[in-house]
This record gives structure tokens, C-alpha cells and sequence, in this order.
């Protein structure tokens, strides 16, 4: 039984708006273990709602409308949907009240605007709406059933929540359950390499989700029975964990500055950090993640040199042999992040963001790594490719995935 | 001439990601003045994507596909292109140096994945990617001109602008112009309320776009002769800008972070920033711009109480009475940061990002901003609505354009 969600709205059409209803219920519905194969969006052209009405009942069971439902002149829907069941529009009196009443709340008359969201196509059921004026509304279509839902998102999820989810028949005979892997550190096309065979062999569907620089890996079972569904894609994430070793940095909603917080936290640690190409990206990155206090004590942007030597103690004559972008600046930063903000482990980034700055031997996008701890003192250096933004941010994410893989994990 | 997109993609049909993608494709297509009547999704099925081609080739004359180029097995796009043309796919020798050159680049090997992205339909036009390694094509499908677009939004931006436009044949008798505004501190719905009328006034289309927290104001003319519309949208902007004061920014393609850059380096002062709640991206921000290390000296995230006494001179009792949420801490650290970092210009976040730390006094979202520089030292308090990322990206731009709109003018 496939679902297909149709947005109705020229300010869709126009791409003044994104279709972000459209997005909420086709997770809603898939978290309901629905297969949402077909997300469209018409105009408010009223003959293009209609084939597209049409045209979606032919192919799929359960259609979700949204958009068309409010008061003014281009607000078809209702009209559309009686003229694709060849019906006719008729007021719908417990309506009328139930709008008149809530306008009297506002201070306001039903005008003949408001009372056009009374009407519906004969035969329909209508699903009032207490958060909103615009009541929603089901038919059936051929072998479809179809909902209609107002364009606000919020009564839309209301009404969804409370009126439509009771009325679906969710099929039980189909449980999805879904394992959420987080990786830092391979290439799309390397992974899937990597991943070759794999969701053959446990009868599961891999998503890839590109989160720059992030790639999250979804492995989805189905099942009659749900235990065998969990079973199934458990399986399979373990043998995903064990291809992938340390790419791997943690499942479910948890971020990469945040199973590094973990880590911290788990061992009584805290942090500090000393950034100059990323310029307070690590910081910012590791800052939003609640609770971050816990185990980050605080960071230093250390842009020049006089701020790496004065707040860091880097020595100035490290500096000028070595140069500012060295191994030998960034574990100096490292140990100097710890001493100046009293933290046990300190990193220390430096490097050329670009698009100036480069030379022969330190091109745009080098970036040198110190990491100081428990774990001792170390440093590492890495050729990033891209844009500005784009080496800042691939840098920021590898000192975290570095960090996080000298921790021990968390108990 | 009606034009559809279609985004292919299981993440989109199951509502990981929103289909942005169409919803920036329709605006670029509306303001060159084409017609958008259908945005469709559909999963990654073979049999679903080549019916959706066939069914949007039948009614459009235009559709842009965007998804499914990429080089992992459930990229199928290419194949069912060549399914509905019915046709084979044949390597493109080009496309495969083009590929084995950007991976050697990042001293990769070219795999049978990769090698995947360089198959296309016999006979279609391929759209060489400068900016990732999956190509774009071309096809004719029946009465339809169909262009298919990697789905990562930069990728699938820079071909729509470089490749698509030059081959869509659009309308030389309207030829555009746009003006492009970017502003910051006014709600949409408020911004509207400030335009009534502009648009009507100068015959010019208003377009939003929402960056949050940003929002940006295009200005859209077409008329036959370019100097008309040249015309027509800059006098509509000259007037949004009257209407709108300080909330404009900028121009272009600049941001307000660059904005102010570009005012400290006219003015020949350097910056430094000390971040409490907002964990470094003020300094992120900042130092994302090309160019910063002439205006910007570097930060210290002060996340605990003794980074701001010990780094930045804050005094201990101050924060004891007053609290470390107070005008006379932040005032405190932006002159500390001044000191710190050797800079004329010093800004201090202090604030409860939350979801924890929040009192009946000072509640979550409660920001205070300190600077200091030659226009004194001076403070305020905000209160942000919002869950923690979002009251620490609204601190961090705040903070940017209060400290712009206290800068002189480039000159």
C-alpha cells in the first residue's frame, strides 16, 4: 500500500515556500511504517489539482493533501476534490458554528470568506479543526483514500496527530525498524565499496544520507514480526560497524562533537582548545551541544601569532623556525590550550584556509593537528581540498574524529 | 511553456531531507521567467522514476531533475533516463578523465563506483561538473527538454547556473535584472508589511529568501530594454533600503560578517571577540571570510568563569555579584578582549543558550552584549526565543550587526 502526499500551492509552485509539509508527513508516515513513494506539488491551477487527484488515486491507497483549505479567492481545494469525485460542494453546518464560534473568540463576524471553508464535497468527512479555522476534510477516490489537510504546518500536524493518524489502518503486518549509524571519514563512493553486499545479506534497505562532511547510514528492515525486523537490521549495522572500524563514531541522534563530549564526560575530562584556521569552529561545534559545560572549559582563537605566543606560550622562535603552520606550533598550542584554560586535553589547529597564504611547500588547505591528554602529546598533518569554508570545515571535523578515537570509550 | 522538477530520492520520499532543491530550482526558473506547475518527489524505484519521466515529458516542455547521480547503487537516474528514451547507456570517455582527474586531485583512485557516474543515455548532452565528480546530462524526451542535476545542492546550483541556463532558451525580450539586498533584524512578516506597495510602485517582483536568521530581498525587473528593468530595480531598491534603514546590511553576495569586516578593515581597526554562551561561532563567523586576519586579531571562548577572570581580566567579584549573565560582565569582556588580544575593537557574549541554566531572573535565551572600541563601551540585554543552537546563532548575529551599525561606512 503505497502513500502519495500532494501540496497544493502556487507559492509552492513559485519556490517562495519549500514543501516542508510535505517532508513532515512523509517521515510521519514512514515512522508509521507506511511506504511514502511520491511527494508532488501542484499550482493552484484548479484543472491541475484535479488530474493530479486523478491521477494519484489510480496508483496508491492513501493520499495526504495539504494546502487550498483558507479563505480567499485561490483556495480550490474543496472545489477540487468535488469535481474529481464528480459531486458537489454542500455546507456543513456544525461548521459554520464551529468557525463562527472561534472567530468570536478573536473579536471577529463570519464574513463570507470564512464561510467558504464550511463547504465540502458531499459525502465527505469532515475533520474539525481546533486549531485553526480551516476544518480538514477525507474522501474516498477510487481505491484511494484521501485526506486534505490546511496549509499551516501546525494545524496540518494538529489535525494529522489528532484526526487523521486514528483513521489510517496502520498495516501491522509491515514494522519498520531502523538502525542510524554516524560516520566521519570516507567518501560516498568508499562506502559503499565498503558496504558492498551487505544489505543482500541481511535483507535490509541502506540509505546515505550526505551531511557534509558527514555521511549517515540508515539500515531499514521490515518485517511481519518486529523483533525479527529489529533482529535484521541489527545484524546488519554490526556488520557495518565492524566494515567501517572507527569511521563509525556513533549511533542515533548523536553528533560528532557530541560523542566526543561523551567520551569526556564519561572519563572526568575536560577540554580546551586552541584554533587558528578554523578560527572558533571547533569551539563553536563542540558549544552546541547541551551540557557542553560539563567537560568544555573553553577555547582560543589564536588568528595571529601574537595571540598563539602571549595567551598559548607558544614560543615565538618555534614560530619563526618551524613557521606558524608546523607540527610543532600545533602540539605547542595543544599543551598551551591545556595550561591557559586549565583543561586535561588540549588540540591545537593551525593551518592555511586559503584562498591566500599558500606556497610551494605549505599549500592552501595544509592543516596541522597537536593533540595533548592522558594519551600523551601528538600531532598530524592533513591536505584538505576546496573552498575556505570548506577546509575549515573538513579540519574542525577531523581534529573532533581524531580526538574522539584516542578517547576510551564511553563505559 | 510549463516547466516540472523532479527530485528523485528515497531520502526525500521518506522525509530525511526536504526537497530544497526544488524549491530553489522553482525560484531561479520563476525570476527567469518560466512557469513551474509541478514539483514532484519520487523514491529511488526504477519503474516509478521512468514513469515519472514519461508521465512529466507528455504535459511539460521543461523538466530539471535533480538526484541520483551519484556513484552508489541506488543512484539509478542515468539508467532510467535511458530506460524512457529507451536506449543504452555508453561511457563517456571525457566524463571519465574528468572524474579520474578531480579524485587524483584528493589522491583517489578512480573505483567502479565512480566510474558508474561517467554512463549516460546514448545521445544525451553531458553537463561537465567543475565543482564534484557527478556530471549532469541533457535529453530530449518526446516534446520535453530534460536537464538531470546531482542532488548536493552546491553541485546541483553551480550546473543549474553554469550549464542549464545558457541552454534553456529563455525569452530574450524580458531580459532581467535583479538587485539582491540582505538584511537582518526584521521578522518576514514585518519586512512585508514595511514593503506594501514597493513592488507595485516600480513594476518589479519582491522576492524573499529566508537564511535564518537572515533574510534576503531580491528585486526583480524584466523589461526589453536592460537599462529599463537596470532601472526599474534599482530605484525599488534605493527605496527599500529608506524604508528598511540599518536592517539592510548589504549588498550582493556579501554577509554580515563580511560586512563588517569590510568596515573594520576601511576603518583600519583590528577585532577581537570574547564568546561565552555562543561558544565561538561569532569568531567562526568572522574568520569564514576571506581576508580576516587583517581586521580580525582572534577570540577566547570564555565557557567557564575562570577563562573570563584568567584570559580576559574579568573581575572575579563582578561576576560574583553581578552573575556571569550581566551587562557589566560583557562590558568587562569586551574590553578584556581587547587587552587579550591586542585589538581596538572588542565584543563580549554572555548568556544561557540553555535548555539548563535558566533562572525566573534570567531566564533561557537572556543574552548580554558588551563592546568597546572607538565608540566607547557600551551594553545591552536581548532575550531570544528558541532551542539552543538557535538562541546562539541569533546572539552571534546580533552581536555582528550591532557591532556593524556601530562602525562608520566604507568609504
Amino acid at each position: 500500500m503505497t502513500v502519495a502526499l500532494l501540496g497544493i500551492g502556487t507559492e509552492l509552485t513559485r519556490g517562495d515556500l519549500a514543501n516542508t509539509n510535505g517532508c513532515w508527513l512523509a517521515q510521519e508516515l514512514t515512522n508509521l511504517g507506511f511506504e511514502v513513494t511520491a511527494i508532488d506539488v501542484v499550482d493552484d491551477e484548479p484543472s491541475r489539482i484535479v488530474s493530479a487527484l486523478n491521477r494519484l488515486a489510480v496508483v496508491h491507497e492513501l493520499i495526504v493533501c495539504t494546502g487550498g483549505l483558507g479563505p480567499t479567492t485561490d483556495d480550490l481545494t474543496a472545489d477540487c476534490a468535488a469535481q474529481a469525485l464528480k459531486t458537489e460542494l454542500t455546507l456543513h453546518a456544525p461548521s459554520v458554528a464551529a468557525i463562527t464560534e472561534r472567530l468570536a473568540r478573536y473579536g471577529r463576524q463570519l464574513s463570507d470568506s470564512n464561510k467558504k471553508q464550511a463547504y465540502f464535497p458531499a459525502g465527505a468527512v469532515v475533520l474539525p479543526n481546533d486549531w485553526g479555522t480551516a476544518p480538514g476534510f477525507s474522501i474516498q477516490l477510487g481505491q484511494a483514500q484521501v485526506f486534505f489537510l490546511p496549509g499551516v504546518p501546525t494545524e496540518m500536524m494538529a489535525l494529522f496527530e489528532h484526526r487523521v493518524v486514528e483513521r489510517l489502518g496502520v498495516p501491522v503486518d509491515r514494522t519498520p525498524f531502523e538502525v542510524m549509524l554516524r560516520t566521519y571519514g570516507l567518501p560516498e563512493s568508499a562506502m559503499n565499496d565498503r558496504l558492498a553486499g551487505v544489505a543482500e545479506a541481511h535483507d535490509v534497505v541502506i540509505g546515505y544520507r550526505v551531511r557534509f562532511p558527514e555521511i549517515d547510514v540508515k539500515l531499514h528492515a521490515r518485517d511481519a514480526d518486529p523483533e525479527r525486523a529489529k533482529l535484521r537490521a541489527e545484524r546488519a549495522a554490526a556488520e557495518v560497524v565492524e566494515r567501517l572500524g572507527s569511521v563509525v563514531y556513533g549511533r542515533g541522534n548523536v553528533t560528532i562533537a557530541g560523542a566526543v563530549g561523551n567520551k569526556l564526560n564519561s572519563a572526568s575530562l575536560v577540554l580546551g582548545v586552541a584554533e587558528s584556521c578554523t578560527g572558533g569552529l571547533m569551539a563553536s561545534l563542540l558549544t552546541a551541544q547541551p551540557g557542553a559545560s560539563h567537560w568544555f572549559r573553553g577555547g582560543v582563537v589564536a588568528y595571529s601569532n601574537d595571540v598563539k605566543t602571549r595567551l598559548l606560550g607558544v614560543p615565538a622562535n618555534v614560530i619563526d623556525v618551524k613557521g606558524a603552520v608546523s607540527e610543532e606550533v600545533a602540539r605547542a598550542m595543544a599543551v598551551g590550550a591545556c595550561r591557559a584554560l586549565e583543561s586535561q586535553v588540549g588540540v591545537g589547529i593551525t593551518g592555511i584556509a586559503g584562498p591566500e597564504g599558500g606556497s610551494d611547500t605549505k599549500p592552501v588547505g595544509l592543516v596541522c593537528f597537536g593533540l595533548h591528554g592522558p594519551f600523551g602529546t601528538l600531532s598530524e598533518t592533513k591536505q584538505f581540498q576546496g573552498d575556505r569554508q570548506r577546509v575549515q570545515r573538513m579540519a574542525a571535523y577531523h581534529a573532533l574524529s581524531k580526538l574522539g578515537s584516542l578517547l576510551a570509550p564511553v563505559d
